[in-house]
């Protein structure tokens, strides 16, 4: 049979062909050149799957979203702890270009350009070329893509001419002494960084980097840590819709970014990397008919970040009495996705135990997912049983759970 | 064996126990006159299960942890159209007392004073007395709760003569027109609705209402809708811990509500409700050692909104041939929680079957969890291979699938 | 002859007819029963005399206008430094009837409505009733018109129905323990002080009380200090025009209240009291055709804060030699306004006789005005006469300059 | 005898001599050098005559007062319209060196940073040099001193490695297109303007220059019209002392503008220029004690814009009759300074003269100051007079009114 997801796609791009809304960005003169009824959506699934449907294949410059993934890029650098010491976290209320900056004098967040200008800011060295700065974000930008990103020489030289409001923001940044570069060269830098083209399908390989914890579903590099790739989440979901982050949250509930060439990524933690393309803008500059694109998949997907299944549902997958070499044995056999909740009720099923001095089996050769938590937490539950006396053989043929000396560990039973 | 999760609660207290940080909330005298020393944690689990620690029994007024219950209250009365008309959803940036409205003159959102003393005013009737409005707050926060809910007297009292504050921000509101209630019946319900009395397992049991979708887990009630339930967890995680929205997100991750009481209340979607009591606030007015004690489990257990495991995982149990009554068949059998992504794969499985008239059969008899699109794509899925030429057989037991007339259902094969 | 001030003033209001801009008041349900087509101006000058045009006779209700001169009584009350403990003299920026305090938690300044409410609030005993407090204030406004003042009751009915926003600001400020009488005591009051019935004559009489430096020009009662006329015009000057004061300044630069009963009350110190009337206000809530009488007569009149004559010139009268007695003696004689820089020139022609024992006469019985440092300088200057070995004689009919006892005082040569 | 006026600035010096608090500027280094215990004060009056205690000839850098003397030569140059398209004239309550910007994108005014740049940045040609520009300014500030100002070349130079944030500023500003000069043109020209060197006495001279309409009283030039220097006098009323506009205004009265040099300017209008010098800042970058010299000024000195005399006050010398070549005539002599109140006491008085065919005589010879309305306001009661049937004979032995034709002009009776 045929999958019938790209025909969803198509389906939703259909109901939101309507393009009377908004206006493609001007401010840029050579973004202005865009063909306007330009429309696409792509989404990438944890195994590295990509669905698409529409102009899928232009390329346009990445701009704002670029600031999603610079910002992975310096917290792998200086870590989240360094990086918040030049840029915070809060939900702004300002618009993308406001010249504002937070109590500590730090921009507000990253997603707003004057945190933006000065997350590039501390890429790389000091004293860093434009050149190379923005060689180096475009490197890392091209690991989250799974392929090299190369620059619309046209659109930057097109920026660089109307870049007076960047300048006032590194400069004003400059003055707080919050970085040591030279602001001219940041700009440049910045615009460069901007100027990356990219594909409606590069984007969702991206989200989809993201939702995986940092790992690129296509290559199987880990670009940035599990850690990394959490903070930026956590900040897209706030800040990343500018002004409209309730709205977007409580709609779309897909954490995000937009940029003024029309794109829009986003990446709901776990389960897909989404985005879309369309050049013209709402009032707050984010692509209107990606926005409309955005919520319908919000709804007819179910992806929203606050729709989540009942995760410990099922995760015993059976509490019974197996015999091995004749010996009646007690088994505890898991399956399914491990968290905080799953392992909680693999050991409310194993403290129903009660001592002896038989043979207990633990069995994850179903578990497809352990996160270090409910590894600690199988870990204390064998050794508990242990304590009460019992033989604990563990069936984990990928060997993923540690465990004591005593414990008898098989490939299966 | 002695399940090792209470253990793992009590340690969170004690590495936590220091309780230098705050102080008592004072505006109002009667909260003054709690022990300070009061240390309390709990966690609620989808199966309703309640693990806690320290001083679990402890009845403490509710405060601002109300305004997340009575948003939930006034959505299911008029809709989340209807209460947006009144109140909106975007992060204020401001402190919880902050007498400012949005850019339409509404109250930027529920959880600051000025938008929960309007939430208030709309739920009921405009001519119910403080009395009637304030009790249907509280038969409400008593259906999250599982139980019936009182109110500490002598703290209401104690408020009301200190409420020239809230009758500031509700005569404001109403001078706008958008409520018709009497500001001083509005205060003084407000302050009633503020005044409930909970303990922190009361709280933990509310988190994961909402985080079941509505349904409480004691009663197994439907409190809300899961509409409902998802757009109030929206909010709380833009808007619930005041002006420092961001850094929870990010430090924690775990939509929540506190209130000057000592309390606050969290809820992971699809995993827990987690709650902490602590009277000491910090310069925000949230629970000093409350914050710590969610920051350390979020860490420790893994809780966090960002770190969901990636869903699609082995969702497809088996793809194999089964013989039934000497006829060899195609099986697809599912298992685990199927949202967009699982049901993507299988999807994606499903379509590697070639066009025959051999017959297919769909097992979804380990399914734990199917949300809507899931259920959809699985039946469009069917019909597919209907098209193909298939015969198909579905396992479905608690009959969760629709499906066309001329699919045989089997409860086992 | 004829005075031509009259038609100069019919002249001005000709040229400012048109009355296409602005709205009547209509928040007030009775404001908007008034005759949109009315149209005055009066101006007051020192010596009490009046001009007037228009509908001169017509009462309306005195609004705004009222901060003004409840501040000048509170003043008087409480001193400069005890009402600055609850009210602000900075500008805000803010329209009329913001509701925000500033950093102190005190209310920015007396002209916005909860700085105004607040004044009212500290007039007489906390315990007056609304009546009580309003009658102080009424009585006192009454002493700046010359005639006792009533009450639109419809009016006052009116406004307190649509009393919300009042409430509001009355119930912020007690919150912050600003004051002590009960908010909803001190709004009745102060909307009934807003509601007392003046004419355009009244406020120019008002204003040239202020104007004099506290002594009505009608009556000769003091009614306020001249230390308070001062601060009152002051902050008219920064203040009065709500967030207009710049502009005010440098086209109008008198300084003003208005009020949204369609009344403009200016003051320019020592030259004059001017006002308007006319009923439809502009987008900040003034008198739209009001301000445009008020450039107009600033510009015709030469009118301006900031264009008063170089005020030396000439204040030396004579300086020759007179024979008394056939006694040549040397004579100092002055004329005119004496302040700072007229004294100082008549201390350096003093400053130009030699020390001697001949006689220095010093007249100053063509001085029309003396303000207190002059006073101290023309005493200084005998004093070093008689140093320098002088005999002083002093023309003073008036006995209006202190001296030793060895000058020699005559009414005349 | 010896002048007391010397004395009296020394009494103030002396009492305002402590000097622990503030600190000198140190943002700029070279700033940081000056000997922080310099303190001077200066006084010029309308003939040009200056009085100066302490250290009046220590020349310090001009700095922010330039912004005032500039204003007016941008306000020469393209008018007050031309120049409120570039930057308005409302007090911002913002500190002096904001980023931020007003309602139409405009700088709010020219005493802010931000304004004062972007004042710069409009003189001359767009495509002027630094160098060009900014001597421009400084031939203009040399002109209000009456003198040829030099340039502190460290301090400038020293100016110029910490000019980000003005940077910043001028990119702002340019990105609306508010001004087409090169941003860093504009800010190498801007700091050389703010590093013109100064003395006490000179910024005395320059207040006079503004407080006498525009004409330096030294040197007898016209500066800048008089309107233009009512304008700037008005703007520096309610923008001059930065966020701190309404206590100044009700504290000291005196126009004024501060610079981190330490200087002040003051500008009575029609009384005095004052200026103080002391290196100290208080916290909002005001120079500490020459905060208190100013205030003591005012309070000692009566200099206070809202306390002037009441000025009709004896502007008429005689209502009489004299007896010309054997023909009594009525005569009407007029003295003093004649604006709108003593023109209408003048009027007044000629209006009690009856119908007649004898002469009346209007005597101006000892009127000192006649402004524009009292002008046209006597030429209008004379030609009453003659359509009353009276001969009237003009004493004006320096043809200042205008006249008709048969009016009979002599030089004295």
């Amino acid at each position: 049979m045929r999958s019938p997801v790209p025909d969803y796609l198509q389906a939703v791009l259909d109901a939101c062909a309507d393009n009377s809304v908004g206006e493609v960005a001007s401010y840029i003169p050579e973004l202005g050149q865009v063909d306007a009824d330009q429309l696409a959506v792509a989404a990438c699934l944890p195994d590295g799957k990509l669905y698409s449907a529409g102009d899928v294949d232009t390329e346009f410059t990445i701009q704002s979203i670029s600031k999603a993934l610079a910002y992975a890029i310096a917290l792998e650098q200086h870590g989240i702890a360094g990086v918040e010491e030049h840029v915070g976290v809060e939900p702004s209320g300002d618009s993308f270009n406001e010249i504002s900056l937070g109590p500590k004098g730090r921009p507000r967040n990253p997603m707003v350009n004057i945190g933006a200008v000065t997350i590039h800011a501390i890429i790389g060295d000091p004293d860093d070329s434009a050149e190379e700065r923005s060689q180096r974000v475009l490197d890392g930008m091209g690991a989250f893509a799974g392929r090299e990103l190369t620059v619309d020489e046209d659109v930057m030289e097109s920026e660089l001419s109307e870049a007076h409001r960047n300048l006032a923001l590194a400069h004003l940044v400059r003055s707080n002494g919050t970085f040591d570069a030279d602001p001219p060269v940041v700009v440049t830098g910045y615009i460069r960084q901007c100027s990356a083209k990219v594909t409606v399908k590069d984007l969702a390989v991206m989200g989809m980097t993201l939702a995986m914890g940092g790992v690129n579903p296509l290559t199987g590099n880990r670009v940035v840590s599990r850690r990394v790739a959490r903070h930026v989440l956590s900040v897209m979901a706030t800040c990343g819709m500018y002004d409209a982050a309730g709205d977007w949250m409580t709609d779309v509930g897909i954490p995000a970014k937009s940029g003024v060439g029309g794109g829009i990524m986003g990446a709901l933690p776990g389960q897909a990397g989404v985005a879309t393309f369309s050049p013209k803008l709402d009032e707050f500059g984010n692509s209107a008919r990606g926005i409309r694109v955005f919520e319908r998949l919000s709804e007819e997907m179910g992806l929203h970040l606050m729709d989540v299944p009942v995760s410990a549902d099922g995760v015993v997958r059976a509490r019974d009495e197996v015999t091995v070499d004749d010996h009646a044995q007690q088994r505890v056999q898991l399956q399914g996705a491990l968290q905080f909740g799953g392992a909680e009720s693999a050991l409310e099923t194993m403290s129903e135990i009660e001592p002896g001095d038989d043979t207990v089996v633990v069995d994850v050769s179903h578990v497809t997912f352990m996160n270090e938590v409910s590894t600690r937490m199988l870990g204390d539950g064998m050794k508990r049983l242990k304590e009460d006396g019992h033989d604990v053989v563990l069936v984990d043929p990928e060997s993923r759970l540690p465990h004591e000396d005593d414990v008898t560990v098989v490939e299966e039973l």
